[in-house]
């Protein structure tokens, strides 16, 4: 089978096992912490980061950019279902958004609350570990608002976030979203609107397993793995 | 004539600029400062950021990552030269070194340098512009060199940064060195493998008008616009 390295609370490994399943790819999983830069690691992959797959040939995609769209080129080889659908503009418009969370939310949201309330929990004191700085969470909890509005205006227009069908941009999305409520920092009850969508997206069985993930040390709030949340 | 909105200095715009040349797409360059916010332009990307491309036909494509995607899907349509060559795993080793120059390079090299030697000139000093922290400029510059040997790494193997044919990875490596190099502080000599490849890229045709910019009050080292530096 193949196999998946990834880290339960990184999001762009999230996105990836959201499409895999979407996608009906089923593979391995194998949790990497990226930080300790594990020599066997930086050969797949040199520059450290997850998500990583290596199929059953021995050939190796690295990097969420990458595997997003291999994915696709996949689903569309073997007449699939498609996560980045439709034509040049609509596909244009899937990866917009996708750029907007993989790069101005993670910037702005996940970065500053997941780094700092998880990984800093698993790094070395010498490689950057120990407590959380709480300014960082505080201005990523601040940043989240911003961005359920902008999920609550663009489903009040589309049924999915780039259009008609469910692409890569909800899973990307709904990835990082998913990292912060983990933690407890998503105030939904302030985004009808997003809260509609994200039940809506959490109640997909490719779902599921991500509601089961356990991190040593942390444990979610109820509402996390709710679908009725 | 579709219009591009850029910044000279903005890896990502560069990028783009160099792959619209490349595949022989004209357009009319349209300076945008992104931190200026103008609400004209967060009205065709709400992001905020560049490049966006708005054509004849009204169609915006915002961000890089679509953009780098659109225009290969276009000159598929055309039969034009492909910027994401090959098949579906050299395709993904295109993604991959694409992922890890406009991520990796630039959080570790581009954006210490460029954002505080350039853009915080640019700035209100509200809005967090003033004279550049130079523990970051010299972190970048420290950076810099493991980014030419791993491109020197490369190029020992393969013509392109990719495999045989030039692509996006070789854009984009290209696009955000030169943002460097005009502030002077790439060490060229150091790495004459990665020098060579650069040699290469900068000849062609499309890196003219790169050389061409002008930024009010700074003036690149002499040799950056020479093709023998």
């Amino acid at each position: 089978m193949a196999e998946l390295f990834h880290f339960p609370l990184c999001p762009f490994s999230r996105r990836i096992r959201l499409a895999l399943v979407e996608i009906g790819y089923e593979v391995e999983l194998t949790e990497e912490r990226p930080w300790d830069r594990r020599q066997d690691f930086l050969v797949l992959n040199p520059a450290g980061s997850v998500p990583v797959l290596v199929e059953n040939s021995g050939q190796i995609v690295a990097g969420v950019q990458a595997l997003g769209e291999y994915l696709d080129e996949l689903a569309a080889s073997k007449s699939a279902r498609r996560l980045i659908p439709g034509q040049v503009h609509a596909r244009a418009e899937v990866r917009r958004l996708v750029e907007w969370f993989d790069v101005k939310f993670h910037t702005e949201v996940t970065w500053p609350i997941v780094h700092e309330k998880v990984d800093k929990r698993f790094m070395a004191i010498d490689a950057g570990g120990g407590g959380p700085n709480m300014d960082a969470v505080r201005a990523g909890r601040h940043n989240v608002r911003h961005h359920l509005q902008y999920i609550a205006y663009l489903t009040e227009q589309r049924r999915w976030l780039a259009g008609e069908d469910l692409s890569h941009a909800d899973l990307a999305a709904a990835a990082h979203l998913s990292c912060i409520d983990f933690v407890g920092d998503v105030p939904w009850d302030e985004a009808p609107g997003a809260k509609q969508w994200y039940a809506r997206i959490k109640s997909r069985p490719a779902f599921r397993p991500l509601l089961a993930d356990k991190m040593r040390g942390l444990t979610p709030p109820e509402t996390y793995a709710d679908l009725d949340f």
